[in-house]
């Protein structure tokens, strides 16, 4: 495995090593004092954000300095994208200075697949591509309800929102289907994509039907600046259908898990004490989310086919 | 200890030690080629800088890389902030992604203690909260203090300027009271906080008339965007009233330190040539902001009481 | 050798003495996996930006990191300058905190040069100032060059475009004069400077006259902000008078180099197919640029003459 762009690319058995891979770097790592690995010692890690990212961007670079990288970050604000360089040229040159990855977030669907075509030779990460994917996200959504309910093979889980503007929604879809788990996406048809019939999933917009069976609910970032102005669903309409009202929680089979990849709206997709319960697992996706970018960079850096 | 939040919440023995600690960093250190210890080594220090700063977040990012910790700057403009997210999830990300300590400044007063009672597990640094503390300037300033004039109790010390919006006056004032200086707040009535008189401090508006004794002045930034319109003072009026003009800087008796947390405003809190004389302690300032900083981390992350 | 400001200020020794510490670094690290060197550890190295940069400010970060500095980012978009503080208090704080090196970028011509006036003890490296010198970009240039064609002394070499606005033409003027190469000057009247005459350069303004011959062709970025406008040249007059068409490609002498400090703007300064051809260096220059700035920190801060 040279690059990480789409979970489509991604065998089940690719998948599993990397969920394997970062478990071994949580057993290795959490809760020690001293997180400091030489694994990548030598190596050169470029994060490319044309898009502000609090967590994931720290979250890869936190991954990188644990194995003992160097990690340069470049926005696009200070970029020479201001000065008419292509994104061509610009990812050229981040692999001439040195780059041996690329982690790279942009709002124009396929970007980074196209960074692949460009440098075969350097790595290239997907780190939220438009509407199109966020494979971190989703392998890391999985380490964690490995980790919280077992294998999901057979198991319910719950997409529920706005699915239309997901690249969430749609790595997990993905990576859980080859998982063998039972998907149902629950959202309005206003934030369905076209052809989303095709997708390996089901689709509801009764959030309360869904609820009996579930195992993972899963809760989607709302897009907030997209909705109102006449549209359905307003805030109101969105919070009342498809947030997760305390009632819902309660109406939760025991031992369901709940998700978000954040950053959360309280009151919005979510309600402000559910966030917090003991079956929300929102904290431990961004604490998986390091030992599994651990686990992805090792693979494409120092892993076999790498050689 | 595990925070530095509020001068007032350490005792005189905690404030000598970290004073202590600092000189120790200094003689280790200083002018020596190799500026590197394995102290911090694994451990991970955010920065969450919600205003900006050059010398603040730099000499806390020099003195974690010293100690060879992971540092990882996050600042508001390319945060989750502008997605909606609260204070609170942004703060339990940074633990969660596996801060050892965060360093946060923020425009509202109190801001960082609020997160030393959401994550009382991971270390919190007050670097500058609104008008209310900035705790390492205080501490490196009373090292500087001792390093030039020896023990500060029953020296006079002037506060001179801003005192209402100075948040560096509040730490040094509370610091000083405890390590027993006589310290005067020198400021025009509209430049002084409602309470001032329950302060450890006398106040004062004439600065002439408090020069002769004084050992130390310390000017105070001015908030330049907050004079003039109608208000008294207007910036002339400060700079006669308040500045440290040559006249008064040679008024001053023999080795008395004049002081200045940075950036100065040259012309307008001190004059030109003043800020360049050998009694002015400005670099040193700086200079011991990276030491007292190492022995603030060292304290938190590796002292006998955070075991 | 304290300081890097103005390739004037080097004599022929030491540029090649540089040229050949790159060529050494480019040895000993490039293909290998592991970039790591202990040269510099315990150094701390600051870049200070007052203009953006993706490809000088990573390529910097780069070299210090492959040499285990600490390399530390400032920008003046999160600068005490807001605060009104002067240059000169600026670069005296970020010494004080604790710099061996700092690496400027300003817009203004001459501004690296005060701070080695202000700082003497500290090594400044200029990363382009103003329209004035971009010293590491004409050693990066005589390094691809004398790595691809062999030594420059008596070769023809093209430089062409908006030399006016060029503080890389300037740079490479006075290398390429100092190792004894032909330099020549291909602009519009109205983009080249006052005083060209004086400069160890023939001008031309014919551009398909001076290819016949040429050994290096050096293209310059265009300012485009500083055409059309009833000016001449517009853009479109540039690109037919000065780009580097694929029929002029076509016709240089076989081995004929062809370059540009990046970013370029294809079809504008250079056709686009043109950029990728075999006798194209542009990601050469990009990639000995790290190796070329390992040398020049590697000599000012452990050279012979620092010690």
């Amino acid at each position: 495995m040279k690059h990480l762009i789409d979970i489509k690319d991604l065998s089940r058995d690719e998948i599993v090593g990397i969920m394997d891979e970062a478990d071994r770097f949580r057993e290795a790592l959490h809760g020690r004092e001293m997180k400091k690995l030489p694994t990548l010692r030598g190596r050169t890690i470029f994060t490319l954000f044309y898009e502000n990212s609090t967590r994931t961007r720290s979250s890869f670079e936190t991954a990188g300095k644990w194995m003992s990288a160097d990690v340069i970050n470049l926005s696009a604000s200070s970029s020479s994208v201001k000065k008419g360089e292509s994104l061509k040229d610009t990812a050229l040159t981040v692999e001439a200075v040195g780059a041996d990855a690329i982690i790279m977030r942009h709002p124009a669907s396929g970007a980074p697949k196209l960074l692949t075509q460009w440098l075969p030779g350097t790595s290239i990460i997907n780190a939220g591509d438009g509407q199109h994917q966020h494979p971190t996200q989703a392998l890391l959504d999985a380490v964690t309800m490995r980790q919280r309910i077992g294998d999901v093979a057979g198991r319910k889980v719950l997409i529920v929102g706005d699915v239309l503007h997901s690249r969430v929604a749609r790595s997990n879809v993905d990576l859980l289907s080859i998982l063998g788990a039972e998907v149902v996406l629950v959202a309005p048809p206003t934030l369905l994509p076209t052809g989303v019939e095709h997708w390996p999933a089901r689709v509801s917009s009764d959030f309360d039907a869904e609820l009996p069976g579930a195992d993972v609910v899963m809760m989607l970032r709302v897009q907030a600046e997209r909705m109102d102005g006449g549209f359905f669903p307003s805030h109101r309409e969105y919070a009342t259908l498809y947030g997760l009202s305390a009632a819902r929680a309660d109406a939760l089979q025991d031992g369901a898990l709940i998700m978000h990849p954040g950053p959360m709206l309280r009151g919005m997709e979510i309600n402000f004490g559910v966030a917090d319960r003991d079956n929300t697992a929102v904290l431990q996706q961004v604490t998986n989310g390091v030992y599994t970018r651990m686990a992805v960079l090792f693979t494409l850096l120092a892993g076999e086919e790498s050689k």
